[in-house]
């Protein structure tokens, strides 16, 4: 079978090369393919990448307009086209390998060459005929890769921490339903793995919702305005050679107009091009989620062992048989999966630190790693918090009695008795209950130390698990 | 528009699901798709792991139609749907996500599923009557994936390492070759980027060669070996229960005769059950290549670095248009993709650290994700290796004139005089040039200190870059 | 020869231990120090974290006190001793392992009982007379180690990063004022090691100035804040068990008297506890700086790199022999130095990281290997800065004459001649350059293709460097 | 008070400086001390690299006399010199840093300076007298620190990993010795956390000797080979400049004699120079075993969690007070220090990573870092492992009738009856357990399903953890 695949021809620097038809991507994006085949995953994975890329060419574009350096066909040609990678279209046109050499060059020329041609299409002519609107003469006009890639990274991950928000802050809102739920279950808390004293599961699992919700916050506070603040207008190396000093405030004010967000232009603009700062902070903040969500996954595994011969506290739902071998067992296969996920990210932050470490003079040639594992541990974040609230935490279920249980049977509740009872009498206590195997309230109770009235007030909940109210005391 | 797909009812131990029909997968895989969306890169990117699970199920079919606890044509029908996984048929019914919980059941279950439905059709049964080859009681047979999945995995990294000798080979005689090509090209070493003394341009491509060699010599003699001992046999938790003691030793016989390799039994089972040594080890032998690929690969950089403003020494073969704003730039691509891909290995050998760290009591449930990074560690480095071959080392040319033209202009070049001038006069000499500019032969030249004859004999290559003959002395 | 020793004998959970005499700390912190002889740095390396452990300490009894819990000689003791520790005495008397296990009781173990034993002979008594002023009922009255230490940690960071603050920004001020004596002296930017367009030697400058400050200002902004934010008053578990209300809110206002702090209460102590979030984003932060300083290093030791086979953009003053065997080499001593600082704090954030994502439960049993690498990243940070600023960057020379020769010989100087001679000229002019080896300025000049006089202006640093303005356009 | 300390007046490149008279280093170890004042660590914290640097020198004077190239009297004077060394004399002479630029030059001069001092005295000489022995002339004659460091590094390296082995194989014996002593003692075997099938205590501690044993193994089999290869005779950049043929080979076998180990020379000397492959190989062997450490850490911490609300299935011996607030609290703090000794050489293999890759041309400028984070490692984890097998595993008792009830008790347990009693009949069994709270045992004896005398043999010790003997079946 013989397959005929219409092409057209394409120049670059290199020569002549053709470029199948029905592609909207040209000559550069091809070599690009031919290129970088490494990884599996390409630009079209990233949609938010994609409109970000759109979105600076359209505020460029608009500025060059205004400055009467394009011609308002092409202008509109150009518009028309970003409109249309905004509403998700043509995002199959961006086939490029996320590992590519070049600091984004075979990105921004996917872009041009792609918004050329969908331009050509709205004019009226074929794809190819870059006479009449030109992927680097017209659509990258006055910008270098230099500063539209980096750009265009930046308000890609604004957009891509805008979509975090949602299932992060129902991961949050969950594990405070589940607090209130588990509020009045009193259980013993642990320390160094080691009996301690009692605490609510409802106080523990507060606890997860706070930490989530202290990183959720410092993310919000720390990253837009640092994304937001941008290189472009400053072409190569940052000294804006080749533009005119209108230009870059007005691709600024476009860029903030187009994105609806509050985009300014960094003050030192050389500076901007290379540093790779905001990108590590950035990681670095993700990382800490991580770390904090592999904790919580650990956490979860760890009361939800047994059921027999663990701590067996609360109850995951079943989510898939466990074994085959062994009939009935149920494993935490969603707290697994998060763990895996939190260890690819922070695995990934040191790829970003890698790869921000070894920027050169006026440029950061690895610039291309650091936004695919950006945008990768973003979109694995938000799949796996989505994952962990769904599957897993708003069915959690407590075991209460056995947590009681362990409170009832525990050493650690004569702490409470301290005062009462004074540090001897407690520590004979603790004493015959650790060589006895009896629990601490049988002993108390043999010896009448305390009347059963008072032990259940000493031992209600609200008790054990706060300071002490100065009329209580 | 209302599409109807065909479905069948599977049923396990959470209830009753439909599968479209013309999956081969069962219900247990399709609770894996719904639990696990969270990367992008699914099992059926890696053929070679697929081709192991295949594998070791018919080295366990072997076995148990051996102990004559496997029907003969449940047998047959197992082989025939192994033998189809091996022939590269199927691969696509293995939709699920390399990031999953479970510590590999789900992968185990998916190939469980896979071959009992290819099994039922050869046997004449429509997909899905399991009655008559069932994926637990029968393709599962005496197993547990505790016990499977990390001997499949080992297997699989056998042939993956297999497929990595080819382009790794390549490129060591790559560097090889381009180190005869460039043997008479006299250059300045640096040391600390300050100039140093002369070696040829030769020996510093040999030295490329050389440093890949030691890796993929160290790399064949530890790793065979090393994943060459299974856990099979050892079912949940190593201790072998409810098999019989022939099972093992059969199971084993048949893997190597099947892999054609020396598979051989790990001595303590349950410690080959949860520990991932091996798996580190294999981890840190590709971090060491990529450490050393990425070093390479920034002195191509280097190297090449100019035109007018670098060093210069080399030619890169231009690979696509550098620059939309610099006309002619062009950029060494290929060793900036190299890093890229390198710094990613480095990651992942981290990921693979935390998951390996992360094991618990008898199993490690962090597995998955080290069977996942190290295979694409291993894609990424064959892919990347053709890569710098092809597109890279091939075409390097060198500025031999202007690499003669750095010796020639240098100071270092004083030291190899010293035996003929004295200490005294080369560090006056030395000073006297680092001073007024002028080049060490230009000195020596106007003061007469050295014949024509014996300064063109003293910079001889040959007597440069190597320690004297006795005679010579 | 028979030294004889006298001690004192003190007594624990465990039993009796003899205590030499002189020594202030006791039986827990003699225990720590035979249990734990791994690293090499002790607690007393670190004066501001034994400050804050002192000060913490000085905090809690004041609020006992307030609280009519401990009577006034013994309150006026344990203020003495920790007035002596804040005036930097009795440090030696720290000599724990900065690795330890338990949590940090051993740390709060040896604050305590040096705290007693000053405050003893302060009352007139002899060490280890602790019925008069005891290490755990008195010194360590209403705390636990799980809220002291942590909290501990956070104030001795907050002066920490006060310390750091003087050499971060002698070291921004020391690039300023590079930037200012280099803002005339035109260079080739490169980006890729690729010759790009030019740029002052003080906008490069300039940069790294910028890149730090931001760093600064962020760890300013973000820092201070989060670690102002402590546990005090949870004791063992957030619970604030066996404490009353009052105390927690005293202890915190003492506290931000005592340190001249706004310290606050953390909203969820349960929480606090165990979280290390704040830790991670330190580490990070100073990860971030790391990363920033390890490439400026890079880029020093490229720019003075030579001198006749490199870039020798620059000259760094000799700081010692570079070598025994080649006359006259002196290499960049101080970058590297600060490269293998950067890496050590960069690795020291992944051992923060480990710790960090190892708590369980209620509490971060990994707590003190964080503690250790934060001190010693940020003392490192800071003598690495106070080393690169007073021994590297303030004497740094420019090599101006090369600077301008390599642009005058550039072929990138051509996308500045565009706007006049138009692409098709330029093209064929970089090519002609490109193939003769000539300048472009003599091709210029050769076919009289700009006078002198414009020719001048258009390469005037002022407007190579800079975006055009309107009128000069 | 004025103290006059007496002074001679040293020469280098630099200029003059005055010395400590009493001082054996001189100018040149003076200058590495006043710029790099960086970390707490000294390179006369690690011996054997002091030892190693000895060596090698006193192999290349060996060389130098052989070749006639130095006088006798300086090559008896030192010789001597280096026995002292050997013999553990003048280690405080070496009070440089060890994070230090220069890629080793002050390390190699400070062990030049020391050895030419020493030698001076023995000569009758005063220290400083450098006319008589030179440490740069006789001492550093024919070497480059650029071979001389990387052979003191390896040679260092393979005494520390000689010297490691001792803990090594004890704690490897320890756990044997447990897993004698807990042979019988059946207990529960947990996957992913959740109870799996029945295995000894015994098994669980052989595994723990078996993987340290494996990894002990590898070391061995691989590292003295990688390490006994040296750069030595390449002098600046492996061309061997200014050195005779003769020269190296006699200085390897000079280097094999005065170590008594098998030396050898690198076949690519310019590869050798540059390449860090053989660290980075150690440390990821080093690494290898601090994650199983670190893994057995845990696991220990888990299973002696509790004692009344954990697995509490061994006891580990109280080493400190755990809690001055919950009485009788003990904490497995020697674990825990194991854990953070662990992530620290986990760290530092990160610190050696990143330095290998930083590597340019034919220098890695590094490796002085490389060097520090070797010898720490190894001294850490040699430290770790003594006191993680005197201070914790051979003091470990177990708790066996816990261990046992918790098998009794369990559902697991279920597993083994299978073949018994059929699948329906254990499955029914198994939920009936879960609902009910009833043990296995409970339920089959209330069915009389099976007889006593059977279930005892069924459930005897050897019969649940190890595969069926035939006949058995």
């Amino acid at each position: 079978m013989n397959i005929e695949i219409k092409t057209r021809v394409e120049k670059d620097l290199l020569g002549l090369k053709e470029v199948p038809f029905h592609c909207y991507y040209g000559v550069q994006t091809l070599r690009a393919l031919e290129n970088f085949n490494l990884s599996s995953t390409k630009l079209s994975h990233f949609p938010v990448f994609i409109k970000a890329l759109a979105m600076v060419k359209a505020a460029c574009a608009d500025a060059n307009f205004k400055l009467n350096k394009l011609e308002e066909n092409k202008y509109n040609a150009i518009q028309h086209a970003c409109q249309q990678l905004n509403n998700d279209l043509y995002h199959e046109q961006f086939p490029i390998d996320m590992i590519q050499g070049g600091a984004g060059t075979s990105t921004n020329m996917n872009i041009n060459e792609v918004v050329a041609n969908i331009g050509l299409e709205y004019l009226g002519h074929a794809k190819g005929e870059y006479i009449y609107l030109h992927p680097n003469n017209d659509v990258n006009m006055s910008q270098s890769t230099n500063d539209v890639y980096p750009s265009a990274i930046k308000i890609g991950l604004l957009f891509a921490l805008d979509q975090l928000n949602q299932p992060f802050q129902s991961l949050i809102k969950s594990f405070e339903s589940k607090s209130n739920e588990f509020s009045h279950i009193l259980k013993m808390g642990r320390t160094q793995l080691q009996d301690a004293v009692p605490m609510t599961l409802g106080q523990e699992f507060a606890a997860f919702a706070h930490t989530l919700q202290n990183d959720l916050k410092k993310i919000n506070q720390i990253m837009p305005d640092a994304l937001s603040v941008v290189n472009l207008g400053g072409t190569a190396i940052g000294t804006g050679i080749n533009t005119e000093v209108e230009y870059r405030i007005l691709a600024i004010q476009a860029l903030s107009k187009i994105t609806n967000k509050t985009i300014s232009s960094a003050p030192d603009l050389i500076e901007a091009t290379s540093d790779m700062g905001d990108f590590v902070l950035l990681s670095s903040l993700l990382k800490r989620t991580a770390t904090k969500l592999s904790k919580i996954s650990n956490d979860l595994r760890l009361l939800s062992s047994g059921p027999r011969a663990g701590l067996n506290e609360i109850h995951l739902e079943p989510r898939q048989p466990g074994s085959s071998i062994m009939p009935g067992k149920v494993n935490p296969v969603i707290p697994e999966a998060m763990n895996l996920a939190c260890y690819q990210i922070m695995a990934n932050d040191l790829a970003i630190t890698l790869a921000a470490e070894a920027g050169q003079l006026q440029l950061n040639a690895m610039e291309p790693l650091i936004a695919f594992k950006l945008f990768e541990s973003i979109d694995l974040l938000g799949r796996a918090m989505r994952m962990f609230e769904q599957k897993c935490i708003q069915n959690i279920r407590a075991n209460a009695e056995h947590c009681q249980a362990l409170v009832d049977n525990s050493i650690g509740i004569i702490t409470v008795l301290n005062p009462y009872l004074g540090y001897e009498t407690t520590t004979r206590i603790a004493k015959q209950a650790n060589e006895t195997g009896a629990s601490i309230l049988e002993l108390i109770r043999a010896e009448q130390l305390l009347s059963d009235e008072v032990l259940a007030s000493v031992l209600a909940v609200q008790n054990m698990v706060h300071p002490k109210q100065k009329d209580a005391a």
